[in-house]
């Protein structure tokens, strides 16, 4: 055991406990300092991502790290410095996840049963080398009133240090305690924390399967985890061409470094030499490399004139292919014979992420909500808007790909648990049962929490 | 691997996507049937319960079995057997937890975002030797759409068989899976279950803490555990004298072999010579044995006349006094000097199950709501109430120790998840963003699910 990382644990359990005694005016009073801290430090922030890039462009050309990481890294790229701070007062505009009523009863007169949102306690996060999810992951940890250890990539070191002083910065002038968001750096640290599960409530792990399967199976601590997306879009017989071009290529090209870009393509067997050389067509253009199986290879090749890049850009599938989280200009392609062969290929081959049907079908739409187990299941939308701030949530802590507590992405709800709260006035179970009292179990409208 | 094991994994997991195809109202029509079966089949079920406890009373003479456990077998005590098959009916008449929309948003015009309420999956429950939870457990997970494993204790194997086969019989006359409700007997089928994640989505373990710790340790599978009940009562300095004799006889006595039965008594030290010598003499002449830390210890001895019992019932307390489940008539008491200490001697000690606070004082009732992290938080009640039937939730399937998905008593609504549809027609995230089109997150004021 690491006394580093037990001394962590334990001031992050501390920290929870006595911010449970403040009111939540004094979250929202953190999350406005530390986005002034961050304005006030932009320059010097960016400067740390410019050689955190450098450094990273080193390893892509040495064929060390891949381009789709080298593209997360990019803390100045498009609107991602704006939307991070938007994020922060998005977050801090949000009504509180905590304090709210979600099932309130009077059992008998006088004897009032409250179910209050509350805080899960400390949070370890573990996540990849996008920076802006440092600032993300410390918004929503303080406005839900969670404690937070956060452990970042490696390759956002210099960005992520500097990020995370301005939020210390920023919480020292208030009353939280200095310790309520804490930042480690090794893979010892995490695997010491690991083991606390007395102080640790909630493990979220973003990154691979493997990084998300490596946690659940080293801890007794619960795991909510980001684990990959391989998403699938399913062409119905129904198909309208111009959507599924529209939504196909959306999917695929949008952001192909996201985990909810598209990674397998479905395609009804009617389609083959209709629909399907159509969509080919246009992902081929595009610079997308098929991996197909025989259907939808043969489809292709008997095409004229030929489709570009056929030579380069059409390849055999082989079964690793639809398992595969390409985050690249790769796409897998399957022909099928029904709807339900498409949705036993999606359940047992995607991550549960997101999945989407393009169909004019309405029957067939609704067999695809039911049957498809995944977090999200869309219908004629691209698998794109799959995204806390897309689903109206600010921002999210990550995208869940299990079931429990919260599926999909996760905003300020999925970071909340609840207690009940029970008033009486010297009740007693003994006086219920069989030939005694019995309970009412009356509703009460309108309740607020009772503290 | 066993196969035995993989071949139950894998048929629990068609049985539930096969049912997803299903209207509810086939799984209501399966409790109706389920529940004729039982009572068709009483007679035979209660001779098998004889049986069981005739064997149980053999353990419990040769002091290999507690008297605690004996009692949690008998089938035929009191009002179990009606209480069993009213909760079916309870059940069955409850809601249907799946469908259900919590979230509703319109991203953009015909762009419609829907969180629905569905079933997690597959379910494997570990329970101890109650033999009326296989009834339970199964009506919930009909109920809210899951397919079942169910493992219960050995000591009611006979009991156990008799209400499997009815709710086999039950099953086969629907058009559910007969593989719907699995039973299996021995440790090292649920062993083998616990590596199988991709088919299996919770596991459920109700008894021990090492109960629950050893699986937690051994699976990947998110584990929603029914660990000890420690339960706690704090009497407050401005504790009422009638309530508090009340609220604490009633917690410790009405059912001591409950999870939620008292375990440890707090009290303010500014009660010792009051409060404390009343409470112990109602205590002692109920015949519980007080486990006591120097200071009420001390109180105890200085009183004249003498407490009956006093010698036989009064011993010193050791530190695993507070950590110790007791399930009989074994109490742990301690004095401490402020509500504060009795927070943090609770939160450090307590399995987070229930703990109610004694007091007049609303402030300080406030601040045990708050600073108590525990499931239940009870004020002037017995903590004898934390239970499913009583907050109405009809039956329960455990009480979850946890903080995640679901804690406290878990009905239906911990047995369902959620997911996200999302209706568009061909819409794609490229056409949003700075410059182009915003999301309107407009909510949609009373929504269905729309499949």
């Amino acid at each position: 055991m690491s006394s580093s990382a037990e001394t962590i644990a334990v001031a992050a359990k501390a920290a929870f406990a006595a911010s449970q005694m403040l009111p939540s005016s004094e979250r929202i009073l953190a999350l406005d300092v530390i986005k002034a801290e961050l304005e006030a430090n932009k320059d010097a922030i960016l400067a740390a991502n410019a050689e955190d890039l450098k450094a990273a462009q080193i390893e892509v050309d040495a064929g060390r790290m891949s381009d789709a990481l080298l593209k997360r890294l990019d803390l100045g790229k498009g609107d991602k410095w704006d939307s991070m701070l938007q994020g922060v007062s998005d977050v801090a505009a949000l009504s509180d996840p905590t304090g709210n009523v979600s099932y309130a009863r009077e059992l008998d007169d006088g004897l009032k049963l409250y179910r209050i949102s509350c805080p899960i306690g400390v949070l370890l996060v573990i996540f990849e080398a996008r920076p802006e999810v440092v600032v993300n992951i410390a918004a929503l940890a303080i406005k839900s009133g969670n404690a937070a250890i956060l452990k970042g990539g490696k390759e956002s070191t210099r960005t992520a240090e500097l990020l995370s002083q301005a939020i210390s910065s920023g919480l020292a002038k208030t009353q939280l305690p200095a310790t309520y968001i804490q930042t480690i750096q090794t893979r010892a640290e995490v695997s010491s924390l690991l083991a606390l599960d007395a102080h640790i409530d909630l493990v979220i792990p973003r990154g691979s399967n493997a990084l998300v399967r490596n946690i659940q199976n080293n801890t007794r601590i619960p795991v909510m985890g980001h684990a990959d997306g391989i998403c699938a879009a399913f062409l119905d017989q129904s198909a309208n061409p111009a959507k599924a071009v529209k939504v196909v290529l959306d999917s695929k090209l949008n952001y192909p470094a996201a985990c909810n870009a598209l990674e397998t393509l479905i395609i009804h067997e009617a389609l083959l030499t209709t629909l399907w050389p159509e969509v080919a067509r246009a992902l081929l253009a595009a610079d997308v490399h098929l991996q197909c199986d025989p259907a939808t290879l043969h489809a292709l090749q008997s095409l004229t004139p030929s489709p570009t890049n056929l030579s380069t850009h059409v390849t055999p599938a082989t079964p690793a292919s639809y398992t595969t989280e390409h985050l690249s200009l790769t796409l897998s392609v399957l022909a099928i014979p029904s709807l339900a062969a498409a949705i036993a290929h999606i359940n047992a081959h995607s991550s549960h992420h997101t999945d989407t049907i393009v169909t004019e079908d309405q029957a067939a739409a609704s067999a695809f909500c039911r049957g498809v187990d995944s977090a999200g299941v869309f219908v004629n939308a691209s698998t794109r808007f799959a995204d806390g701030f897309r689903y109206g949530f600010g921002t999210e802590v990550g995208i869940s790909t299990g079931k429990m507590h919260a599926r999909g992405p996760v905003g300020l709800e999925g970071l909340v648990t609840y207690k009940y709260v029970l008033k009486g006035d010297g009740d007693v179970a003994g006086d219920y049962g069989p030939g005694k009292k019995a309970f009412t179990h009356k509703k009460i409208d309108g309740a607020t929490a009772p503290y």
